[in-house]
């Protein structure tokens, strides 16, 4: 089971920034490229004020600030030169989807959609889209939310694939802003098959990629759910991924980058349930050598003996 | 919008300690003069039993302990040796003040600065004083306690000038020790300037700067902030600063260096409203190329570029 | 007082793992022999499913997972080869003695006791035994789960001796998973002593030395309990260590490395109450000069200087 693709954590909920510039994030596609990974995904353009490219549209609609840089752009430009595919994930606006509103969160992003593929639709790296708006379990309008934005990517686009990552509503599904590591109870695997049942039925000609992240189940469980994962995904005709986070959810530091036996023991799960392949929540904070934390770089090491690749050559 | 001096931040409440000897502190001294800072201010010189110089005084009448070493004496010969002013800010009792208890806070310190003065008055670099009592609000006997400390400050020195630092009761205001990272609501402009009026008005004649701290506000709230506490002081005639923090206060992590986008952002709403320049808490932990946080030295060379200084000469 | 031992912290309940591979490991006991520690403790050898060894045992009887690599026969080949003794830590249920069973906590441990010593038991630096679970109270059944253990680790062993390194239910003690970082009060001097003339009266005949945790009194108060556990110990024969904690308990990060000054004047305090070594909770994150956080370095350095030790030729 190996890690093909990244999140890129730009605007991030919980990570603090490490303020990289273009120079370190093309070292960082280079290291990325020698573990293997050839796809990366923006996890969100946009959250409320924050952008990550100048969008007009969004300064102008929803008030929000011009960035120091495009990263959109330089994104790109770094997928093309190491061959990667660049995912493009939308507009957050942290509330109305949230409040039920979804039909206003797709207006605005129908207008990002189109704004996005206009100014960068022609660059051979833009190769998918991601949408933001994650979740656990049917909220409200998840369905039509995901639909009408999965719908429009593929319609601007020429069919170019839509990506989701959602969670599990496990014992680790508690607010990174409380020091509570688990809560009593997570979801049980039968309500969960229940929801995702009906919610990937409902979304199967919108979106083709669906990544559940691994990080909110006990590690006990996690076969289960991740079985359950795949064969709703197979059911309903959608490629099934697993998003293997990179960092601990159970220590009081949130967050730090994860211990190898652990990741090591979750991809190995996943390949006995015949998951795809994997991708990661995410490479830079938690895997990289040039990590602002330290672990981060010994547990690329780590990664590459797995791979067989010595990194004694590579960094 | 430059940020020309920085706090000294021994002794923490928060911020754990980097263990640097005096080596490390003169090259940090270097790394701060390149990006052109030429003042730093000791955040406090005592803290309950807690000492960055040997204190006679504080350790007989408070009990207090012996330093390893003498800090104030280190910094104000690297001061020297950098061409930077040194601010000493003054002993903070953790209790005497909190209690209300101000003149017992005072006596205390009157001391301390008699004392101070007669062991470093005559070095160059001692150029102005710091009251490390940092309030939001117009607390009980604030007033008189900054008026007579001020004036002793003023008085053994022969008008050094004396800098207070205040935070807004802004919806950031949490304890450091809740994982919170807001509360649901901050002070309202109009009572912050009713309460800040009659402060400035009280103690105008023995505090000559006041840099109101700038991350406990939301950033969509921060102009009317800064432009609010221009104003006072300029109707009071103090000279107005912004102290820019370089940490982040919204992530669960407390505290890692602040994404340079945040940072650049406050500097530039802090420009517009007419401030005189920056200072920051702090240099050290949060933009310094050798930080334990290595965020840090990706700021410091954003900054860099910011001022437009090459950081490849620089470190 | 010097530390001569440091705890090996797998598997951590709480400090995010560095991610090291046997490369690390080995420069990292180089750096231990050279600031004088001769002593490693692994602190527990399993925990629920998760194993340090492949232990055959917890496998099949708690289901424990199968681990990457073997780190007692690691850990005890690079002691040998550093000339450093190695105390094997015990594995911890995680339930059973906590729920007052510690019958079956003992019938698990007889069996990894005697797997151990059949495995390891020829190998050089194999010098004793850690008993990992650790209590601060005369909780129900310590007293004979202590003994039971104890007394088998010396009858497989020919009596190799028996570690452990309570703590203190002073103001400190608090959950990692609070943001709090200390309660309103802690145990009064008086129900320590009772409490741990009690078991120190039970356990003589199992347990060679105590050694307890040093970092959850306030300062102001740690020399009493330091001379009341020298006091206790000696009353009962046993040997009296501290196991100086070199991370800060009171910083909003839970857990970074402590000041210097901390560090030194609990070092200070020992020694005053004769208290015969030191050991360190522990060395690899917290001082080590290639730990992930970058003040253990700093740190390290400052206990060289203490040690009058120049760090300068050392790393």
């Amino acid at each position: 089971m190996k890690i093909k693709g990244t999140f890129l954590d730009e605007i991030s909920h919980d990570i603090p920034h490490q303020n990289w510039g273009r120079e370190e994030w093309d070292r960082d596609f280079d290291f990325m490229k020698k573990a293997g990974i050839d796809m990366v995904i923006l996890i969100r353009s946009g959250y409320k004020q924050w952008l990550t490219y100048p969008s007009r549209f969004l300064q102008k609609k929803m008030g929000s600030w011009e960035p120091p840089v495009d990263l959109v752009k330089m994104f790109l430009e770094l997928s093309e030169k190491y061959d990667m595919a660049f995912y493009f994930g939308l507009y957050d606006s942290g509330k109305y989807w949230l409040q039920g509103d979804y039909e206003k969160e797709v207006e605005i992003n129908h207008y990002v959609i189109e704004e996005t593929w206009r100014s960068y639709g022609d660059m051979p790296a833009f190769k998918g889209w991601y949408l933001s708006q994650e979740c656990s379990r049917r909220i409200k309008n998840i369905i039509p939310l995901y639909n009408r934005l999965g719908t429009h990517c593929k319609a601007v686009s020429d069919g170019l694939p839509v990506l989701i990552s959602p969670y599990i509503d496990g014992p680790r599904n508690v607010s990174q802003y409380t020091t509570q590591a688990r809560k009593e109870s997570g979801i049980a695997l039968d309500i969960h098959r229940k929801e995702w049942d009906a919610i990937l039925q409902g979304i199967k000609e919108a979106v083709d990629i669906v990544a559940f992240q691994d990080g909110h189940v006990d590690m006990e469980d996690l076969e289960d759910f991740l079985r359950m994962n795949k064969s709703l995904a197979d059911k309903h005709g959608l490629r099934c991924w697993t998003n293997s986070e990179t960092f601990d959810r159970d220590m009081p530091i949130k967050f730090l980058p994860i211990k190898w036996e652990k990741l090591w023991r979750k991809l190995q799960l996943a390949e006995k349930t015949g998951i795809e392949q994997a991708i990661t929540f995410e490479f830079s904070h938690f895997m990289s050598p040039q990590s602002a934390y330290l672990q981060a770089g010994h547990l690329y090491n780590r990664y590459l003996e797995y791979l067989n690749i010595s990194h004694r050559e590579n960094n």
